[in-house]
């Protein structure tokens, strides 16, 4: 079979089996998502033996009773009755199903029998089968989930992403619209992996220019010699994140109860091919947030000379603490780039490495301090990345997080720590995740994430 | 000299020197709290040689000028006018004075000999010095810092925390209050030291029944045979927490420009000698939060032996993966217990630890379900604590955090983790967290609480 995904990401016509006039139910999210999003509304063909009219669209029977063929079915609909579906939709001539209601292999014998079944019907009839028990697709052309999605939350992007289990899928897209401001170019709920598995996705990223970043939560490669063969080739120029669930005993066998994949032979010689392929590992869900938000946010670095910018001392302290934990360095500032710093610091205070700016701060306000600091430390060459550490408060410091926005523009990441007040800190982390920067409560995380970044951009295409 | 630190926390009598009616001035902020906070009115002094009154109080122009005796002055004025304030004060009666205004020795050559200078005449005097360079203290009973401290955020609470940086301790203080919702019993900003220093504190902290967990940032400490020694009777029975600033090379020279503190010798030696009384470190400001927060909110637990309760498959098989990282384990439940359990589950899902719920909640709801799961497991003596795992969406889930205050009468603990929407997750982790639980957005951060908590419990009183 051919790995093109296209009937799925970008189909002419769609047919829905199973929509529903109930708000809560799934038929009924799909088919409102697939009107929102899908440009020729006379393509769309919603199918419910027991109505005539939703949302303004004319409600079909059958399959057989649509005029012409259908590129794509979204079926939410009890599993015993896809296999005569299945026949139906031969005869229409649909190239991929999605099916996402539940019900298959994971809820035992009969499930199983159902699912292999289809899988060979698909074979048979040559339609590729997507899930089933997933939640579908999202991209920045096409949504085919039954997750609400908002106008707001539909942010175009370069993140492409694949999740295998449902309720991680579903809330993992959430959390990386409405708390990363992460963009999505594909997001791909996979599910039980019938058919469609994630060699075709990533096969599919790989050919897909927009892609920039792939991240997949696997509990299991389907296809392991496959998966790593594309991702030598995708991470030749692109990252590639992984989260890999099953790696201990329990989460094994935890594992088998939850989407019965096959468990990895031995997770640590996986592990180890995904090393080897340059596979950026995540070790849990919050790792793999920052992970997939900083590397589209931020440019890759050319090094590991780090400066730590912070108006508090103890931040520096710290941090210089954590990055000697890492393969990061803290250089020594050159006599030119100290003299340039001295400028903007009392004189018995001589500007080092972490950069403890507060008695700058206090002569020059905390914004034009660091709109100064910053880029003689970017533009000396002896600083590959910042971390920037602000305190929030109520009285005493006026800080404007634009700051993080406008040194985008010397193409080396920074990443900001805050710490204090609870309310300004979540205002001042919105701010910047909007305007494309990204922000830590974690100075472990924010100076892993830049070693993660650091090693990446050393390697690739090694 | 005596530690007795009351003219500190329970003065008689207060004099403030150098207030200010300017609303953005620290002499300002230091009268408005002790105002509010200070029982007897008539015995609190302003002192400014060129205003008559401020805030309804008399404003006297010296020290002298007060009738009778004085317990606490509070400082805010330049370093070289303290010498003759000290001759002032020791006339007046004063047994401790809390200098918050800074140029001390972090200023360098200059600033070292005023400091000298103001150590010896306390010395001579008899009178105990706190600061300079600090923020004062913020008590359950008074607060004398400049920072604005509002009615909401003043909780009492069960910790007593020293800070030895100004602006960490004020961000630690505000975040502590506004995001954790951890009451504090003392704070304590103790800058540069030049009298009062950890020790004081922790001695203060071992005679107050109140304070039951006690947390340290110190980047070195002044005398830490004496510190050990403290410390080993204080985590006989109460938790102790130190963040300890300056383990790195770079790390240390920054603490010789941050607050000039005696580097640790050896800071493996410091860290091991810290383990050996039982003192629980932290590695960076994230992690201090999190257990600062936890030890006083949560039961401690009996052993390691750990049940997730998860509405994501994907969330169990990664935790078990981060709980085999520690020394926790996962036990298999008894047949007793998955007897009971399965009531609430399907057939087809014979229940297991990870307990992957959706099943039971898409019968019983997410509430109900997890009212009975977690008795459930907490009754059955198989289980020490509980890792809950959520997922916040717009739709398909309604789950109210009440549960998670509802199920601390069991007296094991239990923390959350929360992934998905942002709005939803923030109003779900305020409401958790200010009803007296612990949330994390950090799966590893959420088990490693739940390991140094065990720990803890299984070694204290050995």
């Amino acid at each position: 079979m051919q790995p093109d995904l296209s009937c799925f990401f970008n189909p002419e016509s769609i047919a829905i089996i199973g929509v529903s006039r109930n708000s809560t139910k799934a038929g009924y999210g799909i088919l409102k998502n697939v009107l929102w999003t899908f440009p020729n509304t006379e393509k769309i063909f919603p199918i419910n033996p027991r109505a005539k009219e939703i949302m303004g669209l004319k409600v079909y029977h059958s399959l057989t009773e649509i005029p012409g063929n259908i590129d794509l079915a979204i079926l939410f609909v009890t599993p015993r009755t896809i296999p005569s579906l299945l026949q139906a939709c031969y005869q229409k001539g649909v190239k991929g199903i999605i099916i996402e209601s539940a019900g298959f292999a994971e809820i035992g014998k009969e499930g199983k029998t159902i699912q292999e079944e289809i899988r060979c019907l698909g074979k048979q009839f040559n339609i590729r089968i997507w899930g089933g028990n997933c939640m579908g697709t999202v991209t920045d052309e096409l949504i085919t989930t039954f997750e609400p999605i908002t106008a707001d939350m539909r942010r175009k992007g370069v993140v492409s992403i694949v999740g295998q289990s449902g309720y991680f899928s579903r809330a993992v897209i959430l959390q990386l619209f409405t708390e990363c401001y992460t963009g999505i170019r594909k997001a791909a709920s996979i599910g039980n992996r019938i058919d469609i598995d994630e060699c075709d996705l990533l096969q599919n990223f790989l050919e897909d220019e927009t892609t920039k970043v792939a991240a997949f939560y696997l509990e299991g490669l389907k296809r392991p010699r496959k998966y790593l063969k594309l991702a030598k080739k995708f991470t030749r120029t692109r990252p590639l994140i992984c989260l890999l669930g099953g790696q201990s005993e329990v989460g094994r066998s935890a594992v088998l109860s939850h989407t019965s994949s096959n468990a990895h032979g031995s997770p640590q010689l996986l592990s180890d091919l995904l090393k080897l392929s340059k596979i950026i590992q995540a070790t849990e869900f919050g790792e793999f947030f920052n992970i997939v938000e900083a590397f589209p946010k931020l440019s890759l670095p050319n090094g590991k000379r780090l400066a730590i910018v912070t108006i508090t001392g103890a931040g520096g302290v710290i941090g210089a603490d954590i990055a000697a934990k890492y393969n990061i360095t803290i250089p020594e500032l050159s006599i030119s780039t100290t003299h340039k710093l001295q400028n903007l610091f009392p004189d018995w205070m001589p500007p080092k490495n972490p950069v403890d700016s507060w008695p700058a701060f206090e002569i020059h306000g905390l914004d034009e301090a660091l709109r100064q600091i910053i880029p003689i430390l970017f533009e000396s060459d002896e600083i590959d990345m910042i971390l920037l550490m602000v305190a929030a408060m109520q009285v005493a410091i006026t800080f404007d997080p634009t700051v993080v926005r406008d040194m985008k523009k010397y193409n080396k990441p920074l990443v900001t720590y805050i710490v204090g007040d609870d309310a300004i800190k979540s205002q001042w982390t919105s701010q910047i995740r909007s305007e494309g920067g990204v922000v830590f409560d974690d100075i472990n995380a924010a100076i892993k994430i830049l070693d993660l970044m650091a090693s990446y951009s050393l390697t690739k295409g090694l």
